[in-house]
């Protein structure tokens, strides 16, 4: 491609509603163009790149044995009713009328379609297992769409969904799609983790999401240092400690008339954040479905997981408790609160680490004072303990390799074991072996193809643009010619280079635009083209080339040889 | 492909509701599937085909200079109201209200987002000529929709976009996208014409339409036999015929008490029913604007043309005379009308053809007779004459080479000079060469690339189902295999040509699915595969292949060599 004939149109303002890095360079480089909220055109410039990871998620589907459809984006109503998603998915399903007045949303998701799809075509165990996919527009209505095409309403995705006559059948196909798609992402060249992630209320056996690694992401993630597990911290497990040291100090009462943090009371008293126990009061249920009142506990230095909280018996639906209700069972303020003398009977709940504390700091329960030298089982009876907190950087690992690190993510896939759950509701059944109905098992398997690319912008940027992987770059590499009306032969020199890259399979750009070097060299460095070739007076004058890879601080003179080196030809 | 993991799904029922062949055949095929009214998904079967289409129109597009981008489906109200189109569109026009309430579309064209993009993105007219494009889900709420993709309410369409500094270079790239698209045509095999079209109410300067010729077309379009003319019949031009003869006969009444047609005056008279003129009367507005009785004249084996009807003075906006204001004017009820001895003072418009005609038969404004012998200028006064008529094969082509033949075609792409009109309502401007800011001039292109699927079966097909021609087939060849799990020797010998042929380039099906050879073969013509070679333990046996292309009547032995020359291969 010749610059001078395509349509490139980057700028040097910084856009003021871009909150995050991908967002600001995507406008900067004239990659999309924001036609509405939420909703971005894709320049040409933008589209190359969005084709690329378009066509390594299609190549690998495609390779796994997975089969292309095309749904439409227009879903009817009524098999949103036959799920229960029509009133369940909430305000992010686009509901349409038609000019007759009949019901359809934009598809955000294809479920409906595809078992609607399969009810028709498969009627035989014999066509199982089968996966489909289909590369489509989806939207979704996002109530706050931000961060360019990383939270766009219109977005492309890829989905899949497989049916099987099995479960372990099933299982297979999911390892299948969890195989493929780190083939993708390595193959796009980005550093990412699957992470085991929480079922959540679909139901499901199984469900991992997959991250592009960037310290911009949304999701924390815990990753063993020493083991392949990873886990969103909010799902990470934990794990007990070491066994409970003996009590070594009495239960004394201490002053901290303002002292109501942890941080705080461990500060005045000259200890260790972690010597120190945070209670949240909160309301649960009882066995009878009454109201109790509810003490959690985790360490100072910990902070409480409200879905591990919510998963335990009588907190389903659990609420913080008032100030009243506090008063009214510990007979003091929030800021002093603690398991030690309540003025009512409660519950009291203790992470795993506070279990395992000796001679550790609470709230007395009295206005003004905390308690420390606390020991369970002298100065209150032993808790029930669970793990209710958050993991932090350097608990061990819950496979028993290595330790925990936190990492940020940006999910961009997702595989899903959705069970019979749609199967069922939608009635669609295959004849088995023994030539009875069967209701068959689903998988799903979602890639945020348009989010990709911000993904991977997040991951690989500096402070003069975007650093493509190679497989990602709108070229590979820009041959940028120096005053070419001036002088032919710069002008012949960079041709010939030109067409000789893209003749060896290097998708090659020829930046004929004719700007000063200063202005070239800046839209190449922020649209992150991998490879820079330089033709200049100079270096035809020298018989070199002036070579610089994106992520090079300089540039370096090389002849033929040596550039195709570069570029991984035969020298 | 092995069909074994593909998903092929014919039925031998011919669906009911299905009214033309390519909306069967599609289904029959098991391409599409209908998910709603309008809304289809595309198999695994049928997206090949369709992307074998969209392929093509890329790449042409790409060949001739056009740069794609991606703009969304969803496009707001406000671009729309800049244009005035939000109202005027009618009812195709999807309207959304998204979760704020704010209006949107989804979009059935893009004009109004591709102005937008380049009020932004295009500031100096340096930057032109540029000719943007993209392949894009569109949506048009048919009020009926049917033939399946055909006329879907959610369809695939390429649609391209071109701005210009002046009214020579929009030419050029008219000229440009006009040849272009006769390269998509050609290179998907398809039998088509290039027709001039009516620029209708949107204004601007030329239009061509580009049909695929099927019997079953909706549209006639009138070609010479003689050179590359052709338009719709509704606009080509009806060429005045010789001069006039002399009158040679007396006018005289004659007796026709139930002769309310042309073809039954003929009949009765015994002369030919050229020599007849039919009457319409209609109301249009004199000069002044208040309504005028006009009388439309064609020779009897002729049709009113209404589109250049309404393009006469006074009659823009016409409509037929009631049967009141018929007896008024001319005292006589229809069937007995005629331009001679009217009660009222009316205004009589004669075709070319009509005006010249001598000795001719009316109506003769009296109830059961009609005027024979009648001759301009004698027995009435001379007509006002305009070219009021459809064209008929075997008239003079109006570039005056041939005659007219008519053929009936399937829209299936559009050129279109819009002009200023978009550009100018939605104040897109670019500085010229002297600094000045200009409206630039706007080109649009479209292609209805789901509709070429469609409208490529209703031209190729027979009574066993689908001839693809080759480059639009979802394979180019079948290697269908008999008995493979009998003999391992058959097995093999499929298995090796198989992947010949996929190495050699030819993209090959290996019917793999042990199905008996006549459900196999059938399922291969349904399809329509070009090329079917059979490998059975007879043919194996015999060191030959069973080849038959799928236009021919029979089946023939060919040896590897005579095979490959078959198929295009160096023998």
């Amino acid at each position: 491609m010749r610059l001078s004939q395509f349509h490139l149109h980057t700028t040097k303002e910084t856009p003021a509603d871009a909150e995050i890095i991908s967002h600001k360079l995507m406008l900067k480089a004239g990659m999309i163009r924001k036609l509405a909220a939420g909703l971005y055109t894709w320049s040409p410039l933008g589209l190359r790149v969005l084709r690329k990871v378009e066509r390594a998620v299609r190549e690998e589907m495609d390779a796994a044995g997975a089969i292309e459809l095309l749904m439409p984006t227009i879903q009817p109503q009524e098999l949103w009713e036959e799920t229960g998603r029509w009133e369940k998915f909430g305000g992010q399903l686009l509901k349409i009328k038609d000019r007759k007045e009949a019901g359809y949303c934009y598809g955000p998701t294809a479920e409906e379609v595809i078992t609607d799809f399969a009810r028709s075509e498969l009627s035989s165990y014999k066509q199982l297992p089968v996966n489909f996919y289909n590369i489509q527009t989806k939207f979704r209505d996002e109530i706050r769409p931000r961060f360019g095409v990383m939270r766009a309403r219109e977005f492309l995705m890829k989905d899949a969904y497989s049916f099987h006559i099995s479960e372990e059948c099933l299982g297979r196909e999911y390892q299948n799609m969890y195989d493929a798609y780190g083939r993708v992402f390595t193959r796009l060249g980005l550093k990412f983790r699957a992470v085991f992630a929480d079922t959540g209320a679909i139901g499901g056996n199984a469900s991992h999401e997959f991250h592009v690694l960037a310290d911009s992401g949304e999701d924390a993630i815990a990753f063993s240092t020493g083991s392949d597990y990873a886990a969103n911290v909010e799902l990470a497990e934990a794990v007990a400690p070491g066994p409970r040291p003996a009590a070594s100090e009495a239960m004394r009462k201490v002053d901290t008339p303002t002292q109501k943090t942890c941080e705080d009371v461990a500060a005045l008293l000259g200890i260790g954040l972690e010597r120190t126990a945070k209670s949240v009061a909160i309301m649960g249920a009882d066995a009878e479905g009454n109201p109790q009142f509810v003490l959690a506990l985790v360490r100072g230095d910990h902070v409480v997981n409200e879905i591990k909280l919510a998963k335990l018996a009588g907190l389903g639906d659990y609420r913080l408790a008032t100030e009243a209700e506090i008063v009214e069972h510990l007979g003091a303020q929030p800021g002093f609160l603690g398991p030690v003398n309540a003025v009512r009977p409660i519950r009291v709940v203790a992470d795993r680490s506070v279990a395992a504390m000796a001679d550790f700091v609470v709230g007395a329960n009295e206005n003004g004072f905390h308690l420390a030298g606390v020991n369970w089982g002298r100065d209150l009876p032993e808790p029930e303990v669970a793990d209710i907190r958050n993991v932090v950087e350097g608990d061990p690992s819950p496979d028993g390799h290595g330790t925990l690190g936190i990492a940020r993510g940006i999910e961009v896939g997702h595989v899903f074991q959705l069970g019979r759950r749609y199967a069922e509701a939608m009635k669609c059944t295959v004849l088995d072996e023994t030539g009875k109905a069967a209701v068959p098992l689903m998988g799903c398997y979602g890639i945020g193809v348009s989010r990709i690319v911000a993904a991977a912008i997040e991951q690989n940027h500096d402070d003069n643009g975007i650093c493509w992987p190679e497989a990602m770059a709108p070229w590979q590499a820009a041959v940028c010619v120096i005053n070419p009306k001036k002088d032919a032969a710069v002008a012949e020199a960079a041709e010939a280079l030109y067409r000789e890259l893209n003749a060896a399979g290097i998708e090659t750009v020829l930046d004929d635009r004719g700007l000063r070097p200063g202005a070239m060299f800046a839209d190449m460095e922020l649209i992150g083209v991998p490879h820079r070739v330089v033709v200049s007076e100079r270096v035809v004058a020298a018989g070199s080339f002036e070579y610089r890879h994106r992520r090079a601080s300089e540039a370096e003179n090389l002849d033929r040889a040596g550039l195709r080196i570069k570029l991984g030809l035969a020298g």
